[in-house]
């Protein structure tokens, strides 16, 4: 088998800290919201919910009727968690100890709760339990029963993984077993599939967990009928027992306007659209379809190459939460979810796993560095579902355009699916810093830690030592058995004047380098050391000429981090700030500031405070007046963690000039 | 009396040409739309929810709640274009005449249809009448029954002005005679004000008519009633027989969140807030209230200052059609309602009456020459209810956050209230072009026709020929009795170099000058002639800086229009176009393209075809290839009269340099 589980520790750096934020803050921050514990947030009732359904509570279903998939991710963000600290072993301290014991404790209760709801026949849904026991399975479209399992199963996946739980695998597959019951190709069985994409990247990880073949063919065969005609959606509408929950009616929405295989152009609601792009490339790989995996080359360059916000944002429109038309990237009225944002980092690594290209990686790191943890307040108490590029609170609250852009992090969300999607996604980061191919070891993320796995017999084991992503220097020590194996290590897309060395011997990468990995092609002893050295230097990115809304501006990126301005630093008037071509930006670490961040800090200039004409329209030739300023960039991840303001990522540039 | 009712008549040039469409084909197609009888439109069901409320046909009431209003609108501007023939007199062609014979065939079959309508208590809606017969009056905040009324009272007066038609006005009286038996500060009546303004207006209009003081006191109720605590709208949700049609339930929405005399933002639906502020300025002028008029004055700063487009359009959001906060101006989300503009149009001639300087005139003139007409395609056949400053057809067509936006104007609208108030208002121009205060007659607007009133008992009259706006050539030759009165020409807010003569002397206008008219006090004779000349050049107008969507950016402007690019004659990508610095434009009328029009061609750079790199993202620092092209402005009322394509009122400028 091509495919082969491999995780590394996160361990120290970077990523340590905010694992250890998502351990130590988020997973019980985001377990007492979904108690209802969380004063002034909206409330969840996701536990209250499995309560009544398994009657241990009186009372009414509440919530969106995908509630349930949010007590899933919390969950499977735990099973993640303990099974990070499970790798690391006895490194662990006291104080990890007793919060993961804390955290195996609520999880040992969601489970025993989520396994009461269980009806006998393994169907679970508190929605249709409790609210609509009759109309189970009735309205695929909408209803987000199979959305839902699909969550169970992959918080079953991780939580077995991690602790070894049998409870919940049991859960899981009897679950699994009863949605194979229910659909398929056979005569009496229903010929559908999801709304919502997601059980079909779920059944696979739970067939290359358990072996069991059946999973893998029931998510081929949701993924092979999306799109035929006649449309399953409209059949089903035409049971007297089918009803409407949400009316959109669009096939694009949910990609199922055409078979998967003829798809070019990613469309429609982005994370639906990264769900099912996930299980078409996980089926590519499984079963070597090539036809499969063409179609996922061209959707993942629709999505990346023409659909995609300089933050890995995706999804321009609010409206159906969508994919807009070639080079649309408004960045004010974006919407770029944090959760489409995560879908095409899992899709990103399932294409690298596909064609093992660097370029692949690339847009997991700007997702994953940018409009990943963007998501998530520095304290881990607050959260964006919504990461526009440009925000003017005044605008935000006064045209409705904006109702969706908010510049505070919310607690929670009536719709909280991006919360413990975030929590799960950080909790998970050593499932997609590696991977095999092979002969290959391919170092996709430079996140420190160990990586340990299998490779032609032999152990083979690299430990990562970095300051990435605020320095360049990146040291991978080798610490299994004497090994042959190639070692590919990812050099970045926007580096430049990189510099590699070999146990302190300069090594020439370009005759190494292949579809953007640096080939290590040899026998790795024992302390063997490679390091890679990247210059970090400020860059100023140009969006294509085509994108309108960044025309004639750039953006400010340092490594894999996007930076914007903000209004604490730098005033009010963010669209009129341009930045000096001259300048040399001043670098430098704030350890205290932020969490912990690299100021970029550049000559510009900004409207000025007074002068400015009362004149709604003038043709006077007057400019207006600016005032030279110090512009003071942070990274785009970091921005409204403090006072309440303006924000941009495009920045004009003094004298523009395109001749 | 301070006000006196006058119009000019309009005849030949721009506006002639204008209003002969309006009358040969605008009122004759919306008669058919109302009829149902455009293939391919939506329907109106407009007349056949009268025939139905009138017992002259069966069914079911369709279309929105306020569909009386269409066809009130509609004959409304029936009325104004016969008055406009009978004061042009005998100067009628027999074509003329017998397109008039038919308007008023059609204007009487309705006027017929609408007495038949009306309950014998006076009450008329045609909605409540069909459909909700035991909740009239019960939601005054949505069911528009007010405004629906208002209409009617409108159309009846203009109807009754141009035709002496005495049968609408008793219908009108009898319905304003029921509202005040049912509206009122005496107890056992209601004590409320309609969600939708437009009844104040109106009953001040007929007052204006008829004399009758009870309509003018009932406008003032409704609009102090305004905003009151315990707030009207809320009490009347008590009410058992309450119910909901839309569920917006902000107050500023209907600008009823604080009494009128304290509001100072334009704010809400746009449209709503415009006709308010028009009764708000009626009022003042009828009472001599100076709070009132100060009220106004803020307001319309408010408006115009800090929330209008360059178009002269109001009104950034589409959702709730409204107002966003100062210097919100979005080009390609705009809603800028065609009524909106025209409701700006009218507040603005009301504070010219109340304040006389000339700044109201201007924005009248902005909004008439731009965002009015630009509703309406030069066949008079399709409308744009939204006018926005950039479009790209095909992120209309796939981003939701701009399904409000159409890129080729309709027949008809489901909800249909722009297509005949841009009928009205242009068959009703003469009613704008001049005011009388005192001794002085101001000359407001430059539309060619004759204008006579009474001044200081004299017969004073003025014959005004231009080819304005293409030229600015304005001649005013007197034809009145000898009279001693002050002429005051309106010298518009950007025009510079203007020169002036009186019988071919010239004039030195600045020691004439007050609140930008010029001030012409003497004894008139028949024969005298004042020519003003106005020099139209191409002006490069900026925005204000803090209108982030034009920052760095210029309009074209002449004379009183906005121009703007359209893709049939400078290729796909407007938002790329750059104008040169150092290019003087262009200036050709070309008598037969777009039914006549001036055109403007600068030396610019677009977009090259070929070149353009494929990466979305990159710190290539190369800039994006440009091709050289001369750039051809159209006026922007003009646009999307051809094929599909993009456009755009903003441009960049090369080589931007604000220090």
């Amino acid at each position: 088998m091509r495919w082969q589980y491999m995780r590394s520790t996160v361990e120290g750096g970077f990523w340590g800290q905010f694992q250890n934020l998502v351990r130590t803050e988020v997973v019980p921050f985001q377990w007492k919201a979904l108690n209802d514990e969380i004063p002034d947030a909206p409330k969840s009732h996701s536990i209250e919910n499995f309560r009544i359904a398994a009657g241990q509570a009186g009372g009414e279903y509440e919530g969106m009727v995908f509630q349930d998939s949010d007590l899933y991710k919390w969950l499977e963000a735990a099973g993640f968690l303990l099974a990070e600290s499970a790798q690391q072993g006895s490194k662990s301290s006291s104080d990890r100890a007793r919060i993961d014991a804390q955290i195996e404790a609520w999880a040992d209760e969601a489970i025993d709760l989520i396994a009461a709801a269980q009806r006998p026949d393994g169907y679970l849904n508190t929605y249709f339990i409790v609210k609509e026991p009759d109309r189970r399975w009735k309205n695929l479209r909408e209803a987000h029963e199979l959305y839902c399992a699909g969550h169970l199963i992959e918080a079953g996946v991780a939580v077995h993984r991690g602790t070894g739980n049998q409870k919940i695998l049991d859960v899981v597959r009897k679950i699994a077993d009863h949605i194979d019951g229910h659909f398929g190709p056979d005569e009496g069985k229903v010929h559908g599939y999801p709304g919502h994409e997601e059980v079909e990247l779920a059944l696979i990880k739970l067939y290359r967990l358990t072996g069991e073949k059946r999973y893998l063919d029931l998510a081929k065969y949701f993924v092979d009928e999306r799109g035929k005609s006649p449309h399953f959606f409209d059949e089903e509408q035409k049971d007297p027992a089918h009803f409407t929950i949400f009316g959109i009616r669009s096939y694009p929405y949910s990609q199922s306007h055409i078979p998967v295989r003829e798809q070019t152009e990613a469309t429609g609601h982005a994370v639906r659209a990264m769900y099912l792009y996930i299980a078409m490339a996980d089926l590519a790989l499984e079963t070597g379809d090539e036809k499969l995996r063409q179609a996922c080359t061209r959707l993942w360059n629709s999505a990346t190459t023409r659909r995609m916000y300089v933050t890995g944002g995706i999804g321009a429109s609010a409206r159906q939460e969508a994919f807009s038309t070639d080079y649309d990237l408004p960045g004010d009225s974006a919407y770029a979810e944090t959760c489409a944002a995560i879908g095409l980092f899992i899709f990103s690594q399932r294409m690298a796993l596909l064609e093992d290209d660097s370029r692949y990686a690339d847009i997991m790191e700007r997702a994953l560095y940018n409009g990943i943890i963007s998501g998530l307040a520095l304290d881990g108490h607050s959260y964006f579902y919504v990461n526009p590029l440009e925000v003017v609170p005044a605008v935000c609250d006064a045209n409705p355009t904006y109702a969706h852009v908010k510049y505070r992090r919310q607690p929670w969300y009536g719709c909280a699916c991006c919360p413990p999607n975030i929590a799960r996604i950080i909790a998970s980061l050593g499932e997609y810093t590696y991977h095999v191919n092979g002969n290959t070891l391919y170092a996709d993320l430079f996140v420190a830690g160990q990586i340990s796995c299998e490779i032609g017999g032999k152990k083979v084991s690299m430990r990562l030592k970095t300051g990435y992503p605020w320095k360049g220097d990146i040291r991978f020590e080798y610490n299994g058995e004497q090994a042959k194996f190639d070692f590919a290590v990812r050099l970045p897309g926007w580096s430049r004047n990189a510099s590699l060395s070999l146990n302190g011997n300069a090594v020439d990468h370009n005759t190494l380098l292949s579809k953007g990995y640096i080939h290590l092609e040899r026998t790795w002893l024992p302390g063997d050391v490679f390091e890679l050295s990247l210059p970090l230097n400020v860059e100023l990115v140009h969006a294509n000429p085509k994108v309108r809304d960044a025309w004639g501006k750039v953006a400010v990126h340092r490594g894999p981090l996007v930076y914007c301005l903000e209004q604490a630093d730098n005033g009010e008037s963010l669209h009129a700030v341009q930045v000096s071509r001259a300048t040399d930006f001043t670098v430098a670490h704030l350890p205290e500031f932020l969490g912990g961040v690299t100021l970029l800090s550049a000559e510009g200039s900004v409207l000025a405070e007074t002068g400015v004409a009362d004149e709604l329209y003038s043709n006077s030739t007057q400019h207006p007046p600016v005032t030279r300023k110090k512009l003071t960039f942070v990274p785009y991840y970091a921005w409204a963690n403090r006072s309440v303001g303006a924000m941009t990522v495009w920045v004009h540039q003094e004298n523009v000039n395109t001749k």
